[in-house]
Parts: C-alpha cells; sequence; structure tokens
C-alpha cells in the first residue's frame, strides 16, 4: 500500500476564495439561552444507538453504537451500547445495597454512601460485548459498521479497587471464584475468578465524570477490564465468594463457543485483540478520487495495542498506522492512516497486533478454529473486517 | 500532614451482613426499554450546571460545572461550562463556511464537508474561562466548588491541525497574528498569535467522541491548549492573517488585568497551574470522624502537573497526592490523597507544581502581584483554595 505525501492532495480539497463571506441569519439574532444539562445539535438527530431486529422486546435486546459517526476513543455516555436481560432497573441508590458473603471471614452490606467513603481510581477501558460482529461469521451480513461492530464503547470509568474489598471481608484462602449478581429483573449473574478481583477489578460508580447512566448499572456495576461485556455486571448487588463457578444458565445456555470437536468451550472471558476501520465504512459514500484519512479503532482484551496495519488492496501489501497517544491498556486505540483513493475498486482492511504479540486472524482463520467452520458460531468473533470501495465511491461490506 | 494506613479504618465504614438481602421492587418487574440516546438518572437531577446571578440574561452569560459530583478528569458533554456572549447559535453545518483570509498566496473558504476530508487527530485538554474563580479575590465568596471553579471542563477533542491549513494557504512570512471570528450574534473575535496556531491549535470538530455541542462551537471550534477559554473561538468562520493584533473589544475593554502600576496587561493567553479539592469542598458535610478521601483537580496551561501537594492544616504542613495516570499535558490531572479527620477543625489546601516548575500561589502573593492588592481584578485567578472543615463535619470556603 502507497504512503501518499499530503502536500498538494490536500489542496485540492477546499475552494478557493472569491467572495467576502455573507452573515448568515444565526448571526443576525441573538442565540438560545444557557441551559442545566445539554444536548446535541438537532442537525446530528441521526447519531443514534440503533437497534437489531433479532429480539422481539426491547427490555431483553441490545442496541448499537454510531462508531461510523465517532471521533477519538471516548463513546459519549448517551451513545454507549446497551444490553439488557430484563430492561433498564430505576434503582434509587438510597436503597441499594452491595452485599459480600460466601466464604469470607465478615460478611459486610455496603450502601452507596459507605461506597462512596472508599477510595478510587479512575482508568480509560472499553467493554465489549462478547457477541460483538456475531453476524459477519459466514456471510457479510451488516449493512454498516455500527451493526457489525457498534456493541463496543469506551469511557473513562471511577470506582473502588475490588481487591480493596477483599481485604476487608477476609476472604477464605479456599475460595477461588466469586458470583456477581445484578439487582435487574434477570437477576444477571457470572462467576469470575478471583485472580481477576485481585488483579484490576473495579466497583465501577461513575463513567466519563458524572454517575453511571441507569442503563450502564446505575449506582453500582462490576468493571473487569478486557473481559466480555455480560461479565460486567450491572445494578451490582451481590458478590459470593465460592469453591467453584456457580455454573449460571449465563455460562452454560449461553456465553460459550463450539469447539471444532463440537464440544462448548466455557469461561472464555478475555475478548482478544480486534481492529476495525471506522472510515470509509460499509453504508458510506466516497465523493471523488483523491485524498482520505483512513480512521479506526483498535484494542485489546490482554493489554495494549502494539501495531495496527492497513491494506488497501485486501490484505496483499500492508502498512504501519499511526496510533494516537497515549495508547492505554485495555482500551480503545484510534489509528489513522494518510491514503490517496485512485477512484479504482479497493478493499480496505485493519490488522491489530497486542502487547503480547498476538495477531488478530483473518476470517478463515478464525472459522477454521470453530466447529462447522463458524456456521454455528457467535461470541469471540474478532476476524479481519474488510470494506470494499466501489469505483463509483460506495462502500460495502465484503468477505475478501 | 500525616499518613494514615487504609487497614482497620476502611473497615469501620461498611456494616456486618446480618440478614439475606431483600427483594427490591425493580428486581421484581421489568426494567424500561433500550433508547436511541440516553441520560443521567432521575436520581442525579441535581447534578447540573447553574448560572450565576450576575447577569441580566442568559445569552451573554455563563454557566458552571458540578465539579462536586464529578469523578476522573472527563466533563461529559451535557456537563461543560458554558459562556456566551450572544446566546447560542443554532447552525446549520450544510451551511456553515470558513473562510481564511488576509496575508495569505491563496484564500480559501471551506465547506464542513471539505473540512471532514483532512486529517484529524484527538487529545484530551481543559478549557478554563479566564475569569474562573473570579469571586474569590478578596473574600471567600462562592457556597460550593461549583461556583467557586466550575469555569473549567475537560474533554477528548479530535480536529484538525491547524498548523496543516497554513501550509494550504500560503502564510506570508509578515504575518505574525490571526484575527479568529465566531458565526454567532455576538461575532466573538479575538487575535491569536501565530506561533499558537503552529504549535498545537486544532480546529474542533468532535468532543468526547461526538460532534460538537452547539454551545461549545458546534459545527466548529478553534481549539488553543491552555489558551484562556474565550479564545477557543466557538462557530469559527474566519481566521484572517495579520501583521498585529486587531485590538478587538475583548482585547481592550475585557479580558486584561491591572496590574501594581495601574496599567492594564493585554494579550496574558496561558491559565496558569492550578489546583482545587472537590471533595471535601464547600457546602458538603461530612458525616463522622475517620477515614476519608481527599481528591481533586490540578491543571497547567503550560503543560503536565508534575506534582500536587495537600494540606490538612492550612499550609503548615504537607503531603504529596497520588497523580491519576495519565498525566497529559494541558489537561485535567485528578489527584486523591488518604485522609484520617479527627474530628477537630481543619483547613484543606492544594497546591500544584507544573513541569516547568511553576508553583500555584497564596492568595496573598497574587494579590499582591495586581493593581489595589486584586481589590479591581477578574482574570487568571489561580491561587490556592482553601476549605473549613468544622468540628460537626460541615465544610465551607474560607481564606486562610
Amino acid at each position: 500500500m502507497a504512503n501518499p505525501t499530503r502536500a498538494g492532495v490536500l489542496r485540492t480539497i477546499a475552494g478557493a476564495a472569491t467572495a467576502p463571506l455573507g452573515v448568515p441569519s444565526w448571526t443576525r439574532e441573538q442565540g438560545r439561552p444557557l441551559s442545566p444539562y445539554g444536548s446535541p445539535s438537532k442537525y446530528e438527530s441521526a447519531v443514534v444507538r440503533r437497534t437489531v431486529d433479532r429480539t422481539p422486546t426491547l427490555t431483553a435486546a441490545w442496541n448499537v453504537t454510531p462508531l461510523q459517526d465517532l471521533h477519538g476513543i471516548i463513546t459519549p455516555n448517551g451513545l454507549h451500547f446497551e444490553r439488557n436481560h430484563g430492561g433498564v432497573p430505576d434503582i434509587d441508590p438510597a436503597q441499594h445495597r452491595l452485599l459480600i458473603d460466601g466464604m469470607v471471614k465478615r460478611p459486610l452490606l455496603f450502601t452507596m454512601d459507605d461506597l462512596r467513603r472508599y477510595p478510587t481510581v479512575s482508568r480509560i477501558h472499553f467493554i465489549e460485548c462478547s457477541g460483538n460482529s456475531d453476524s459477519e461469521w459466514t456471510k457479510p451480513t451488516a449493512k454498516t459498521v455500527q451493526f457489525s461492530h457498534g456493541l463496543i464503547s469506551c469511557a473513562e470509568w471511577t470506582g473502588i479497587p475490588v481487591s480493596m474489598l477483599l481485604d476487608e471481608v477476609g476472604v477464605d484462602p479456599a475460595a477461588t471464584w466469586v458470583l456477581a449478581e445484578g439487582a435487574d429483573a434477570a437477576a444477571m449473574d457470572r462467576s469470575i475468578p478471583i485472580e481477576k478481583l485481585r488483579d484490576d477489578a473495579l466497583l465501577a460508580l461513575a463513567q466519563n465524570g458524572e454517575a453511571l447512566r441507569p442503563s450502564q448499572g446505575y449506582p453500582l456495576r462490576l468493571l473487569l477490564p478486557g473481559y466480555e461485556g455480560n461479565m460486567n455486571i450491572k445494578w451490582l448487588r451481590r458478590l459470593t465468594f465460592m469453591r467453584a463457578p456457580a455454573q449460571t444458565k449465563e455460562e452454560t445456555g449461553y456465553y460459550t463457543e463450539l469447539m471444532p470437536n463440537g464440544k462448548a468451550r466455557q469461561f472464555n472471558f478475555v475478548m482478544e485483540a480486534k481492529s476495525v476501520i471506522t472510515f470509509p465504512s460499509a453504508g458510506q459514500q466516497l465523493s471523488r478520487p483523491g485524498y482520505y484519512q483512513i480512521s479506526g479503532l483498535a484494542w485489546s482484551g490482554n493489554g495494549r495495542v502494539r501495531t495496527v496495519e492497513v491494506s488497501a488492496d485486501g490484505g496483499t501489501t500492508w502498512r504501519q498506522a499511526q496510533l494516537q497517544e497515549p495508547v492505554l491498556p485495555k482500551c480503545l486505540t484510534r489509528f489513522r492512516c494518510d491514503w490517496e483513493w485512485t477512484g479504482k475498486p479497493a478493499v480496505l482492511q485493519s490488522r491489530c497486533t497486542d502487547e503480547t504479540g498476538y495477531v488478530q486472524p483473518t476470517l478463515a482463520a478464525l472459522n477454521a478454529s470453530r466447529f462447522g467452520g463458524g456456521a454455528r458460531s457467535y461470541y469471540h468473533m474478532n476476524a479481519i473486517q474488510s470494506w470494499r470501495v466501489g469505483d463509483d465511491g460506495t462502500v460495502t461490506n465484503v468477505h475478501a
């Protein structure tokens, strides 16, 4: 993939100024007053979370973040993807409790006022639903990157290190797992290895500065950086220490993967390295040949992104993209790459390598690692994504 | 200031669990459905921007960010402070134009579609109004940190490096200043040294991932990291290259400082190092003696924060606070410090030192550097702030 120089190509974009600027209507009249809590411009009303039509209700369903319209790495709170198993509860924080019990010396009951007395830390992390991109195993189904990859969002989370609470309750050395339970109508629950709690798990209170939004677990969420989204239990009300996993519905009937031998793999927690180009992406239109900046997102549940490579010829040749600093662990990384579109068809791809050396797989390689070539696969789909730019500038989802 | 150990003191916070958890009403019923664009919990309705009553209209006024309720460093877009000179215009991006003219070889006119073709970068920066804390020069006036320090916010901005556009238009080497003009009803304009444009200025398109909010300049804002807020021209419509500053109303009648000799200092752009404790802060109440985590924000328009020190005895003794990584240039830095409140009166202060070695001044030292001991000062108030904790746990604004 050739590396275009920006000089010259950029100059063709803007128009020469031939007349003085007019005075638009909004300069001629006083604008709107201040407001207590702001909202986006009415001209951005198409930039919203959207739902897929695969579920019969919106209270056990999901919606997707409009990645094609976003910039940088922070997802604004209003656009963080939602995934609910029993709807969004409207919890009164004064009534909410967290119980820590099971194999502990001192079972403790916390009010939210109690928890707000504990030391906190802040970290920027992504959350990715384990079903993200599940439409793409065998056919290029999604019409936009919002639908193919929009079950990922990223925020600055502030919370209490869970490790600190383990010291408080005095965990029995024989306890190796914890059951985390939500206060939603689904009482969503998952078993979590205690090592993760001792490592970097947080009891999250805030997201991008303000209190968690209701659909993200207000007033309390378990944050397990890099782990599949459903384990980051929202509306957290209980942590029960155990000797072994609880084998809940969510880790037996769901959230497992069929391996080539036909057996289901359980407890595959980490969302592995992945990337996707968000511009240009399916459903977008290039107006004419010339300079474009390819832009996208890369991430790894195992740590930092080390490199992202971009191809414009379906993976035959690659060029290293620029990574926006700071590159943080278990966090979205924005990558960008200069590109001059000649006007001929092109197939754009990105490939992420993380700091462990793991390389994002091709779709063929990933499918080969699953039962039936991926035909019955749902979760942990992290293959390289291809977008085709047609000679008319239309961009479509393809398998290449 | 003593450094308490957390073990033991933390254990006193939570209650022993003596009964099983009840099943609250929100677990018994299905929750709310998904939504296209989210909003905060109804239980957080007091966390809003608030206005001071010093201006007779809300279209040439300001409101302040609720720092006492925020966490981390990102300000959610709905709570970024607002400062309008002629209200918030409702600009149609399809009609908006940016003209670059004056002492250039090729005056250029950009549509928003043109600008969206240019390469972008993303950076997390604060914006502080030059009048932030102006109520605090001579008397401890503000009842809360929202009113004393809430004219600062911080976001991840994505935009086009202005330096790139300078190459496009071919700036005359004799041009040394630029006049930036907004499309609001005030046609807000400021003169900016060209070195700043060549350094780190951005044409900002997005804030925390999504398009700028209308009150932050939608669809285009000049971002001048570290410079006083009013120079970060919102609704940007023109950059005119000049030999000398334009001496606009905003840099002659306003936004200057009276020096001890009675003359006004113009063009003092950089917001110097400053910090403030946000918890505990005025208007808050400590329930009882024991462990607390002191938390606050520090920043410098000249680069990174190097250290923050905290005092609980009005500046007699200091202890170094922990800085939340990553510490970024011209960006808010969250600091935290363990503290055990004995139940006796205490005066809490924080003091920031930035990477240039500049130390945040005491109020006495800052006042001594201004005309009349600060009695007629407004802008660039960056003195150390004091909060007094009374023996009843009430926290008030004091000069100490």
